[in-house]
């Protein structure tokens, strides 16, 4: 593969990024131009793929320039995107790269091969004038899917290479409306659990020879529910948890089930961490149960950490470039579901800036080609004053 | 067909219906041996079919015998039995009949060949002492199945037949130990219901752009089952109300779902019937919904009323009956699951009493035989009291 239009320019960089069809998990050209690009530029690239039981194998693309004994400026981001859906119902095909009316038609426009150009432009005007500072890339080909081949296994590899990174932003679209609106510098963790009650089945007529299960389910949630978990802290929204379903499956009504199951998640913020919520569930089901009700409550394997990078010089290199792009002071926020911040966390202070999310998932997945510009601009403006 | 054996010995007779493969909804001959039997003695027997939609057609018998005009004393009952289930696990084949050690085995032994053989037989001893007393006979093909095609419809039938019947005395094992330990005087009535929770799904994450229906259903069910219906009254036990389940099926732990289902089924005593519940369950709901909960609750179209014969002149003479041949006074009792006591107590006062429960629908269903002697001669004074 060799690329004909300049990759300084994030408009065609992205078209370009549109046109690999890299559904996950298919990386589809988009790591390996990406490869291209940086290597082309001084960039030491390196296609790494994954493999794991019951997931497809995934590559992925880490790259660095610069002294690895200095502290380096990362950008995270992913190339794959979800599937397209109807392609009908399109105006333009998702993997056109059209532009119309001044908007970049195509998934992944938004989320965020739009993001991920930005930041390779703005990575090569830099070095441009300062060819001696460090920047990474830690691109993953799998953060719309299981994510278990992505990023996770990416960072213990580059940790384990030995680079130095100083900070990192990942190129998520934060923004709800417009470009500037929102910085993420934190995201709750999230922490899901089962619990199930045993009871013992019998006939409806004859309820003293059986144990239901319901009633004891329903008295479980209601202590569980009962109590708000904290009422948020300085920066972060209240630590919520939500019952996501009862089963009990009893198509019977003679009959009294014995068994019922209860599925429920928690997004938690600075003032927890997994363990302690595990005691504090556990307590509250506990304390519910009494000595009559026996329960199992399993928690799931996948949970995740809060993150949180608090305000200071990095954030402030950050929202100010922002102010400076964009005339507007964005919010620093933590709030939404999860991102891979989660895990970058792990190696260095990571927020999460990037272009509009309007669009994300749907339909019409499109950016503003001045979006485009601007985003590589501030992109750029960080590094400036990352390296100043 | 034709029989060679005695049909005033209910041990023959039992065997004889046993052998007769009637698992519902086949009738398995044993309709027409009964038909055959009782035609042979002076009974007029019509053999009723009827079809339904969704339901296999299935057969019935209505006898009588004597002057229409004089009440009849009527025997119910039916001849379909459960499936044996592995019929490796039964010692003596299900549709054997076998005799060992004193205990008749197969399936319908107790449940309820032998009620209705013991019935059988004592009519057939009495019309011969008191050859003008008016005795009718409604036995059907469909009590263990979808119960559609039986006794409410041969109910229907007989009563625009004409004869008169004026006490009616229905077969089903009652004894939980001992042949003479319990009468049914009367059974609770049963009502079930669904409840459905609307709420708006969204994403854990963002709870309040949706409405979790979960903790709602529980806000519900904990008022549903907050009070106790009653504490009994003089014959029967407490009502009682069983959450059964309740199902959501969402499987992603970060997603809030939309709709929340529960199902209910109330036993109920003689200070309810269906109306009055239908206001109690909605009074509890609406109490506990407020203005916030949006709820649908649907009632089951196949729910019953309680029956219940008070004591007196016709349950003295079974009682009595009862306690000279067994020496035993029976409890009268209103426990245990519905029974089709609940259709005939619409055309004339029933009370329910039979042989012992304890293998019915088990493997290796047998009856003792002098249990089966002991009913046919109990059954042959209430003919003779009740026609004194
Ligand atoms: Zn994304
Ligand atoms: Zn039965």
């Amino acid at each position: 593969m060799s690329f004909t239009f300049d990759p300084r320019d994030p408009v065609a960089l992205t078209q370009a990024l549109i046109r690999c069809p890299s559904v996950t998990p298919e990386e589809g050209g988009a790591l390996h131009l990406l490869a291209e690009i940086l290597q082309a530029r001084g960039f030491e690239t390196h296609l790494v793929s994954f493999s794991d039981e019951d997931t497809p194998d995934v590559a992925n693309l880490y790259a660095h320039v610069g002294p690895a004994h200095r502290p380096a400026l990362m950008f995270a981001g992913h190339t794959d995107v979800v599937p397209p859906g109807d392609e009908a119902r399109w105006s333009r095909g998702p993997f056109s790269g059209d532009i119309v009316n001044g908007e970049l038609y195509g998934r992944g426009a938004v989320d965020m091969k739009g993001g991920v150009a930005a930041s390779v432009s703005a990575s090569l005007r830099h070095l441009e004038e300062h060819p001696d500072d460090p920047i990474a890339f830690l691109i993953t080909g799998d953060e719309e899917g299981p994510a278990i081949n992505g990023t996770v296994k990416l960072l213990d590899w580059a940790v384990a290479k030995g680079d130095r990174i100083g900070h990192c932003v990942l190129g998520e679209p934060t923004n709800p409306a417009k470009l500037g609106d929102m910085v993420k510098i934190g995201r709750r963790g999230s922490l899901s659990g089962t619990i199930t009650v045993y009871g013992k089945q019998g006939h409806v007529a004859y309820p003293h020879l059986a144990t239901n299960p319901v009633p004891q389910m329903v008295r479980l949630l209601a202590g569980l529910m009962a109590d708000e978990l904290d009422h948020g802290s300085a920066h972060f929204d209240a630590s919520n948890l939500e019952v996501v379903s009862i089963d009990v499956g009893n198509k019977a009504t003679n009959v009294i089930p014995g068994e019922a199951r209860a599925i429920f998640n928690i997004r938690f913020n600075d003032h927890w961490n997994r363990e302690k919520l595990e005691v504090w569930v556990r307590g509250k089901l506990d304390g519910a149960a009494g000595n009559d009700i026996v329960y199992a409550l399993e928690f799931g394997r996948s949970s995740s950490e809060a993150f949180f990078t608090p305000p200071g010089a990095f954030v402030d290199a950050v929202v100010s470039s922002i102010e400076a792009e964009t005339g507007r002071k964005p919010a620093l926020s933590t709030s939404g579901g999860t991102s891979d911040a989660r895990f970058i966390k792990n190696i260095c202070p990571v927020v999460e800036f990037g272009l509009v999310g309007k669009t994300m998932h749907q339909t019409d997945e499109r950016v503003a080609i001045i979006d485009l510009e601007s985003l590589a601009r501030i992109f750029q403006r960080i590094l400036g004053q990352y390296f100043s």
